[in-house]
């Protein structure tokens, strides 16, 4: 939510200046300028630094174009010549412009502002990689992962190399937080979540814990529902964020000694007025007690009126007492 | 899993000497093929209609056509002008040739096997006919059920009616169940889910066991994931599908008092092999004890191998005590 994005018109003018969509996550004085828009307009106290999950198969070789309209287009990944081919010692020449994206706005931020930095996490950069596109199921890379269970560990374990390499890298630049966002989780049956969802979370957040134990790791495993449970012990991971659909009731229980994140509905940003209100006084009221950090449970959408994410930020800093049903 | 498809060789060869992939489903002779094809090739104990959810927008006066490819395709419903155009007068005489079908196969199919008709959840529907395809996050959908809340619950109660109309002719022509499907229930946020996903559901389900109290009425919310507890105690409904995302502990935990259907993993029937009976025999052996009929978490992939079915099949008829990790 923090992120800059369509829906702030100073977003959308930087937007036209840059060639494609990715050469604004590499051109470091337009990603810091995009990056700042957010807290100049709203005063957020924390900066999410602006890129994209598809940087890191971007780097390791897999060219990827963003298609108005249809989406993020990769030459997908499928057989085992497609994974040899792949190239993680090319990672940290290619993401350097964000390597010093990241340490221009750590130089940049005000004080009590704190720099987030991020990365997909494998299961979620493989189905990419596997379908070449975001489809409604990523049938193909669920059927690789089932029929190829130890090709498809091969492409997981590179990529997860590459994520903690990339990581460490935005750390090492001045990131005081990284978040992982797993966006496909929920696709993942009861059976193959482990391996291919919490598995490869736990390793990165383990070995980022170790290599740097005062940076924050929050997960993101959009749509794990029961799943979230799986992460509720492991303390190499400092937050778990929640997607809409997760039950707050559910969440305490399971959760509940945690610091949580999340996790309005975006759909309730865009619409705004009363029923906003209610939903974030809601959030608010279950997770208070609790570790907390207010934040969407999705990205915001194009078409949200940034009028509604000032009105968002205000709400939410309201003291409690004065927060009343009638706004 | 019932359902004929493109995996049967059987299938394709009928499927290619109808027009359209609706002609096929409004055509008697050719719908009532399909639907015996899995029943002759695998003495499956129940036979599950052959049509599809959108022939009742179809009905609607909603155009529908099928893109190779590329899925359904509608005429978007999204303005109140939209809904004021449907045609719910049309429905009966428009799914005539369904109501045929269902009669020559209640006359046709060897005596133990059961009918089942079908129709697709009010969401569901919904979400097709607002965003005119199958979209990756439904997002119009999804905007139009909070920002315009009572043109949406229009639309809901419309096609809850005709949903009801639809299955309820099912019944009247032969069919011994009726299942409910609610593919896209697991995209509703925690605060939308009970009233596009779960009211609508138990209306329907309550006045269809008050017509027909000795027709058993199935449904299948998908991905409803923690949601699922908002069915427990819902005596109109005999039985609840299962996708394969809900981990078996917490489905007995919550819903072992009643009659639960699933959940193989599609991707582990493609799959085959020694992989997918360690899944078949955990299903069984975990909702053993429960009352339970044993299915997929969802559709047939069309890349299965017939051969795979049958292994399934049989395995599950299986005594238990035969059953072993060596297959």
């Amino acid at each position: 939510m923090r992120q800059a994005g369509r829906y702030l018109p100073e977003y959308r003018r930087v937007r036209a200046r840059a060639g494609s969509f990715l050469d604004l996550c590499y051109t470091p004085e337009l990603a810091v300028e995009v990056t700042l828009q957010p807290i100049r307009r709203y005063a957020f106290d924390a900066a999410i630094l602006f890129s994209d999950i598809l940087v890191v198969p971007d780097a390791l070789g897999v060219p990827v174009s963003f298609i108005e309209g249809r989406g993020p287009v990769l030459e997908p990944v499928r057989r085992s010549e497609d994974i040899e081919r792949l190239q993680p010692a090319r990672l940290a020449e290619h993401l350097d412009p964000v390597y010093r994206t990241v340490a221009m706005l750590a130089d940049a931020l005000p004080e009590p502002v704190a720099l987030i930095g991020f990365a997909g996490a494998p299961w979620t950069l493989a189905a990419y990689v596997v379908e070449g596109e975001s489809t409604r199921d990523f049938a193909m890379t669920r059927r690789m992962a089932r029929t190829e269970p130890d090709l498809f560990a091969r492409l997981i374990d590179l990529l997860s190399d590459a994520t903690i390499a990339h990581l460490s890298a935005q750390i090492e630049a001045g990131a005081q937080a990284v978040q992982l966002f797993d966006s496909w989780a929920g696709i993942l049956p009861e059976t193959e979540f482990e391996r291919w969802c919490v598995l490869p979370l736990k390793t990165i957040a383990r070995t980022l814990h170790e290599r740097h134990p005062e940076v924050p790791v929050i997960v993101f495993p959009r749509g794990a529902g029961f799943g979230y449970r799986r992460f509720a012990d492991e303390r190499s991971i400092a937050a778990l964020g929640l997607d809409p659909t997760v039950p707050l009731e559910d969440a305490r229980r399971m959760l509940g000694h945690r610091c949580l994140q999340g996790n309005l509905d975006p759909v309730a940003l865009l619409a705004g007025g009363q029923a906003m209100f209610d939903e974030i006084d809601r959030i608010v009221r279950t997770l208070s007690g609790t570790p907390f950090v207010f934040n969407l449970g999705h990205g915001v959408m194009p078409e949200t009126d940034p009028d509604h994410v000032a009105a968002l930020v205000e709400r939410v800093r309201e003291p409690a007492a004065s927060r009343t049903r009638d706004g």
